[in-house]
């Protein structure tokens, strides 16, 4: 009898943030595929004899490429095996959860989607950010830095620059000088604010906040390396966090 | 000695899309302020004794003036209690959270935000369809089709119509000719796949799909009435979902 596939939503990084749903499914899965936004809190909920196999993505070192995810997936299940395919934050918002749903339709698997909370809403809440906020933003959009390989992500920048709303860039950070430049060419105020929101939910969380021209500084200087979005738009003047000048202040008082 | 607000997203509908911080949260608290997209399944999770406080709003109808919600959480966070405003999806996502806190934390109160599953990626795990898609679209923007009173959504069309990614519209059913109108009017294509998911993740879960340029007659065709999110774009075309023309065959086959 061929089993079940869930690919599943695993939330921001708190795992207060799982969902009932997915929790349950974490604890009948017989297999669990994960990637690396996964923490080790999260994989401790799942049932304590189910296989924990590390599908995990650097940025640009794929552990295991694509495709051979969806025949593990699809070979596991041939075997009967309930399983869990865990990604962090929702599946269907960068998270190539769309493909591997293709993959496994095509091989006639039945699978199941659990959505999670995204990254852009976790960290805002963690923020204290709302991402739309009548005052000022009517809109927001999400965008992956990530683009294949080491090429710039194929977006219309001059759409985003006008469209003058809340935006948020899911796994920007390396590309984030180049975000920014572009969004500034085409229009975006610098004084645009901007929050850098790293491990956003997680007790290792780290904010900082300041204009869209400084963003390569504030992630310089904040030294920010994790997983972390940026948001960019007037909302992002509400975040709790730390500006330059905080930085600057906290480094002479170490000094 | 003060109490405690939490501002808390109730996910998309199906309590077991709660997350675990939410349900925790709903058994703990004294009072809970729910609007009229939160579901009695939901609120049976409460603490039995809780008090539960209708502040719902209808679309064109807000039985509780926003500032009165704000006037009411204060008060009982005054009085010590601890209190829950609990709000479909998430609080952040067009869900005025933030003018709540904002009131909140002016008023000298602790407030807390717990984000949910936003009603789009809820409803994009329901109809198997990805947001983002490798494929298709590298951006999702979420837009409002509730404005102020009986005004069209102040939104720049031109720049939505020029991004042509994934367009979620929360709130649209009403404006929906409005909306798809003034996309097609920018340059956005009338054959671009729509999906309308109405009542998304809960068990009279509908779901219409077809082309930007026949959006209102599948609203009307497809008797859609409820809560529902618009989905605009090519990833649209993935979603499962009844068109124009199954629902014809229906109802010849019923006639």
């Amino acid at each position: 009898k061929t089993g079940t596939v869930h690919i599943v939503g695993a939330g921001p990084g708190d795992p207060d943030l799982l969902t009932i749903k997915a929790l349950r499914l974490l604890q009948r899965a017989d297999v669990i595929l994960h990637d690396r936004l996964v923490s080790d809190d999260i994989l401790s909920l799942a049932r304590r004899d189910a296989e924990r196999l590390y599908v995990g993505k650097a940025k640009s070192n794929h552990s295991v490429p694509q495709e051979e995810i969806e025949a593990r997936l699809i070979a596991l299940a041939r075997e009967g095996k309930t399983v869990v395919r865990l990604k962090g934050g929702d599946p269907f918002v960068f998270g190539r959860g769309g493909e591997e749903l293709d993959a496994l339709r095509k091989a006639g698997i039945p699978a199941f989607v659990t959505p999670g909370v995204t990254a852009a809403t976790g960290c805002a809440a963690a923020a204290n950010m709302a991402l739309t906020h009548r005052d000022c933003a009517q809109a927001v959009t999400f965008v992956t830095g990530h683009a294949k390989g080491e090429a710039d992500p194929a977006l219309d920048w001059s759409a985003l620059a006008a469209l003058k709303n809340t935006l948020v860039v899911y796994m920007g950070v390396t590309k984030a000088e180049t975000i920014a430049g572009k969004l500034i060419a085409h229009g975006r105020g610098a004084e645009t604010p901007v929050a850098v929101i790293e491990n956003g939910t997680r007790e290792n969380q780290k904010i900082v906040k300041g204009a869209l021209g400084e963003l390569a500084a504030l992630i310089e200087t904040g030294g920010i390396k994790g997983p972390a979005v940026l948001v960019i738009g007037e909302v992002a003047a509400r975040a709790d966090g730390e500006t330059l000048a905080d930085l600057a202040l906290k480094e002479r008082l170490v000094a």
